[in-house]
């Protein structure tokens, strides 16, 4: 198996857990450095013409798996233990949902190449962007936080007492909030069950600031 | 079972159009009006407090589901004939896949709370917030017609020859670049696709524009 992912990108660490948590090893792991621009490189181009990470195979004649809950959801219908879902479909439909929270209407308005829309396209000023990304971060962070406040399913993590793909999620989105420097005061359960996680070794581990190139913090 | 949508909602069209093709008919449809902001009213708020829809429920004692990936898997999970989804692993990776494209990448760069941000928050004139709505359904429509492009695995529709939610993804994204005005001509696999789907009865009549309410055009 190789692994295309980056120390600063979210969705890498999304994957990072998930093939962590259900004790997967790549034998080999690629650093595409985003903050250099190496995903627009010709090589990467050929991996993924959509220059995103992460990217995963299986081996050389494997077709290639892209988007990070495309990517979980492969990973568990392959290897199915330990789940990384509820076996209830409701539940599953629950995860899914608050992990599309953070998947869908949190983290694409915050990747590199938005940032760099608002900033070059538009002339934002750096603080301008910011209160921009800090903006839906929060709208994501605060609906995470009411459905996991007042729906009974909640437990020690976000569905009941057994990691799931909505905790990786979560992870991210907090990792990434702290990244824009995001005030989490307002969000308690979901900095609860944060912590739940990052005791777990298969997110310590994964965790973007642990990665061979990353800075002590940023 | 209660659907609640609006016409002019890219996610309403994907769960409606997957409830079609499954034969399923909601009991009650009740219309959210986004364009008059309905989705903020209190009584919305008690069912979703995310104030997002879609938002569909089995029935009155069961939880909300929300989110349209979430759903259509859901929808999968409980109704599996006809298939949305391929049988093998790979297959159903690269379905999710090329849908994440669209619901992650491109769809949440439009929605009106960003078209909303962009020009009351950012003060951008009407026309500087349409390019940033085209500039990310072209790249998300490129990114799509990259892959269906250069797959054996593209048939009739995304992913060989039957309809799949990546079928269902793209069509809504194809409408919705419609309402944009975006140009259409790079895209000649994502259009090929789109008017096979588009005679299907599902697709067609799930239409946002055949929907009570909807204009003639827009």
């Amino acid at each position: 198996m190789k692994f295309y992912g980056f120390w600063r990108s979210i969705a890498s660490f999304r994957v990072r857990t998930a093939l962590a948590y259900k004790g997967i090893k790549p034998d080999e792991v690629i650093d595409i450095d985003l903050l250099q621009g190496k995903q627009r490189d010709e090589a990467y181009r050929k991996v993924n013409p959509q220059m995103l990470i992460p990217a995963l195979f299986e081996d050389d004649k494997s077709p290639m798996l892209f988007q990070s809950m495309a990517i979980m959801e492969y990973l568990e219908e392959t290897r199915p233990q330990p789940p990384l879902l509820p076996k209830d479909a409701f539940g599953r439909a629950r995860v899914r949902g608050l992990s599309q929270i953070v998947v869908s209407d949190a983290h694409p308005m915050s990747v590199p190449r938005v940032r760099g829309y608002l900033t070059k396209d538009l002339g934002l000023s750096e603080e301008r962007m910011l209160t921009w990304v800090r903006h839906w971060q929060s709208e994501a962070l605060s609906a995470l936080e009411t459905h996991l406040s007042r729906d009974k399913t909640t437990g020690k993590y976000c569905h009941g007492d057994a990691v799931t793909i909505a905790d990786i999620c979560l992870a991210g989105q907090v990792v990434g909030s702290g990244f824009f420097k995001t005030d989490m005061k307002p969000y308690p359960t979901v900095m609860r069950i944060f912590d739940a996680c990052m005791v777990l070794d298969a997110f310590a581990k994964s965790h973007p600031l642990k990665q061979p190139g990353a800075p002590e913090k940023v």
